[in-house]
């Protein structure tokens, strides 16, 4: 396995209390660099001490957005040991990104040796609280210095980690959602399958105006006929409908989570019938209101699983089982968060021991 | 008129040759900066030599790439002067991309004052040989260093300029485009009328494309229906068509451009008929067929109009005027770079001398 070279800090952070952690806003000791130039391909692979990055004002990154990232995260296993889940799909997805982005692709192994090694070298900042991990944010930007609007000749490919709080610090509450009637997130020939900054940015607006509303996420719909549910906030989106899971198919423009792909194979594994496949508001309202609709959750890296306890479109307005959390959501949410932090067996091969 | 502080640059650049100028790539002496902090606003607005931005690895702007940005140019008249061409529009257009990206609005008087002030210091800069220019490129970026998906508490906004050489140097030559049947730019609910950084990135792609096969740029159709066309390349698209001229409706997903809306008032003011309305690709290869499209063309600050030679889609391929620049995209032509330039009068009042 490729081995990078390592610039230590000069002087480590103190760790942070890890009942105070906030996601995303504590960084730790060291990144990863790499740089890609045209004709040299991607080069000079590093661990260095964390600090900025000073780019041109006209780095193409600033005007035109050519830029991916992607989110995992390293689990301190009970044995004391370090742990990742599934980060191969996160290499394949960044490369995913990049194709669509016209950034060139990343080498698939070197990327999961340098996200392994910086872990490693981070390894003091993994936190041992349940619950608790170490945020893990690769991303690639567009440095050339140049205003044409064309794929860059340069970029960065760079790593950083932080610690990250228990998600759920009160139990596991449901969620207030509201399907978003307005703003859209993606379409298909868009960008919506990737992790490219600029789906983000047209999610904020959003985002924002259903937290002044109450509500914690917005559940979008397809931009072509404004009635198929594509996600929730930033999470792949699934309800349990007469027995059967039900979340929205891979059509281009929803992300495909490796959340909502563990879930799948599990509930499969399980012996609970699954459908990936178009699904409209009206359907979900319907079934709601009908009193089929027996669980609803959200599925991403960073909740795992988030149980939805209502649900309003406009003038409808539906709870799902009572505001409580279902049985399948919470069992998934064992399962995985188990295999994830080591604490039960794995018996797909999911986690990688660093 | 607000006057900002300058901080100015220790050893001042050659000049470029003017013959050898490529767009976007030769930056000037300095540059205009100035931060949003939450709680406090915009503030410490100031010119300062141009040098590279030092942001957190986990600045906003690389992740979700909350961004906006502008484009205009200024003009070296025949008396010498400089002069900036509807300048406000240009002010009031960043604030309305803002608004979708929720990125806090700038103060419009101030934002004016700080375009014209960067280019008076630049004065030196701004080309006199014909057809060339200054191009200035506001933008604002998220700067705050948090991974959550949520609107940032910081930003800087800053404005840089560069030479730029003729557009057309060896006359104006028809181009070819064809119509992209599977990336798609933008689409209703979403950000086609801003001018994000996001927009750009989910471009690139179809635009290598294009050149790939020997085109210069895409036409791009509508997200919903992919019937309707939109836009080609990054300007806006108008056909003559038995007379009339016809430009895609501002239904949200196309840029409001500048020099489409000069267009259409300089063609009112002539007594030309404009609809703007939606087309479908069809219309208008059926009225290439029938001999009724008169005249095409791209409208952009770049290329002020671009007139488009030939057009392919599928297996559909048609000429325009026998692939000659036709009189009305001419006249315009002329009548807006000489509005620009200042070699002929301004009825509209759409120039600012400096
Ligand atoms: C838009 C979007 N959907 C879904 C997900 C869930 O993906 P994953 O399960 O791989 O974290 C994410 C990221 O976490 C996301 O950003
Ligand atoms: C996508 C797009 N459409 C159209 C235009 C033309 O706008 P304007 O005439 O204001 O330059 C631009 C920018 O130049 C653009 O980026």
């Amino acid at each position: 396995m490729k081995e990078y070279p390592v610039q230590r800090a000069a002087a480590l952070k103190p760790l942070p209390d890890p009942d105070m952690l906030v996601f995303g806003k504590t960084f730790t000791d060291h990144m990863f660099l790499m740089d890609y130039t045209a004709g040299q391909g991607w080069h000079d692979g590093r661990i260095v001490p964390y600090a900025p990055l000073a780019l041109e004002p006209s780095a193409m990154v600033f005007h035109y957005a050519q830029e991916v990232f992607e989110g995992l995260k390293a689990y301190r296993s009970p044995d004391g040991g370090v742990q990742l889940f599934r980060p191969m799909e996160n290499v394949r997805r960044i490369n995913s990104s990049c194709e669509r982005m016209c950034i060139p692709q990343l080498p698939e192994e070197d990327t999961l040796a340098a996200i392994e090694q910086l872990v490693r070298v981070e390894e003091r900042w993994v936190p041992a609280k349940p619950g608790t991990s170490l945020y893990i944010r690769p991303f690639v930007i567009a440095t050339t210095p140049s205003l044409g609007v064309h794929a860059a000749h340069d970029y960065i490919f760079c790593i950083i980690t932080c610690p990250v709080g228990a998600y759920y610090k009160e139990g596991i509450n449901p969620v207030r959602i509201y399907v978003e009637n307005q703003d859209v997130r993606a379409v298909r020939g868009g960008t919506g399958y990737t992790k490219c900054g600029g789906n983000y940015a047209a999610s904020i607006r959003a985002g924002e105006r259903a937290e002044e509303q109450g509500y914690a996420q917005v559940l979008w719909l397809d931009g072509v006929h404004r009635r198929y549910i594509e996600e929730v906030g930033s999470m792949n989106v699934l309800f349990k409908i007469g027995g059967t899971v039900i979340t929205p198919a891979l059509t281009g423009s929803v992300l495909p989570g490796i959340t909502r792909k563990s879930c799948i194979e599990l509930l499969k594994s399980w012996g609970v019938p699954v459908e990936e496949r178009l699904i409209t508001a009206e359907e979900l309202f319907d079934a709601a209101e009908a009193g089929r609709l027996e669980e609803a959750f959200g599925s991403g890296t960073a909740a795992v699983v988030s149980p939805i306890g209502e649900m309003g479109w406009g003038e409808r307005h539906v709870t799902v089982n009572g505001g409580q959390i279902g049985a399948l959501t919470r069992k998934l949410y064992d399962t995985l968060t188990g295999i994830q932090w080591g604490t039960v067996s794995d018996p797909f091969g999911w986690t990688l021991k660093l």
